[in-house]
């Protein structure tokens, strides 16, 4: 258990997505004070009376994308790659200062197990540039699988935490943690290339070794390497 | 203990590297018959001799870069990213019809732990490029710890093999295993980028985390998953 107010008010933007929805049964269990971001209020607050009935207790709140970024003190986005631009463009009004946990995969449909990394070097690049210099872009859990989430396995996929600064990092790599993740500071935001390709190669083996959930570890490094 | 035959002679052109000699000494150990490319042949038999003395009965030779080439039936290239272009371009000859292994990994010093992937996409694909379409290239072992295939101890990293034609990327899964790897089909030659970019991933978090010999493994799969 994590103290509730070491990382503020966590916003999950498109958090009524399958990543969102599991990272937001994870904190919850984990006791985060959480806010659920849809494009529509009613869903997001369908989504957070589901998860207090999920986790009784549960301090969650469910607002518009862009008012649950503005009550969040980390906003963590997770998005289809194609509605990147347009929701960072909405919600950017509310991310200065803040941290902003991109989690974009550039997937480019139909040839999702094929790497296609954007002419910008990766989707955390992307979000910088979109979000702004006042923001502090991290990006991490682009291999997670979504469904790996739900329930309470252990969860099998380290997460590789990118950004340019390294006490961001820090948070992030805390509230991976705090979801009962392995997470590693995994370099300069530029880094997320690594961990946003590898997502193709993983989408590519679970299909041509049949119906796998592949995921990350690191070896090498003990569980608690700090 | 593979079929000696199984995949015919194997160059390794670069040989006397980290990377090509531990290779040399885990596949030499499997019974595989080798040769040992170098820049000068002097060097390169030099190379086979140690060998044989470190592996008694190991089938070694020991050849200059473009002869080694033509006598490999697949041609393992391990060099540094700045020799990749011009040996490329010197045993290009040998290589029309044959699988060629590329392990390039794209750093760019002084920033090794920075992922800074070239425009082309992939060293892979400059390697598809630059050998021309008789060749079919298969790109492999980027994020293997050269100083892990010395010894013995077994190998605490999986290597993603990518290319365009299954059937040579059958070729070197079997490779990577004879040489005691857990090895995988990671999709078309594109999917490089992955293994190219996880390895600036590895060397950040072997510094940061001090001193560590960082790997990857995929999780959810069976080690003998085929």
């Amino acid at each position: 258990m994590v103290s509730d107010r070491q990382f503020g008010v966590i916003s999950i933007v498109g958090g009524t997505g399958a990543l969102g929805g599991g990272l937001a049964l994870r904190w919850a269990r984990a006791g985060l004070p959480l806010i659920i971001g849809s494009r529509t209020a009613v869903k997001a607050a369908e989504a957070a009376d589901a998860l207090r009935t999920a986790v009784p207790g549960a301090d969650v709140r469910g607002l518009q994308n862009l008012a649950a970024a503005q009550a969040g003190d980390v906003v963590v986005l997770t998005v289809p790659f194609a509605h990147q631009q347009p929701t960072l463009e909405e919600i950017r009004p509310a991310l200065a200062g803040k941290i902003l946990v991109d989690t974009t995969v550039p997937l480019v449909p139909p040839r999702v197990a094929r790497v296609q990394l954007p002419p910008e070097g990766s989707a955390g690049l992307i979000a910088q540039r979109l979000a702004g210099e006042s923001v502090t872009v991290v990006s991490a859990f682009q291999s997670v699988a979504a469904d790996s989430l739900q329930g309470d396995a252990p969860l099998d996929c380290d997460v590789l935490v990118t950004g340019d600064k390294a006490e961001a990092r820090d948070v992030v790599v805390a509230l991976a943690r705090a979801a009962g993740f392995r997470a590693w500071h995994a370099g300069a935001l530029s880094n997320s290339a690594a961990a946003e390709a590898l997502t193709s190669v993983l989408i590519f083996m679970n299909k041509r070794y049949g119906g796998l959930h592949t995921g990350l570890r690191i070896t090498g490094i003990p569980d608690d390497a700090a």
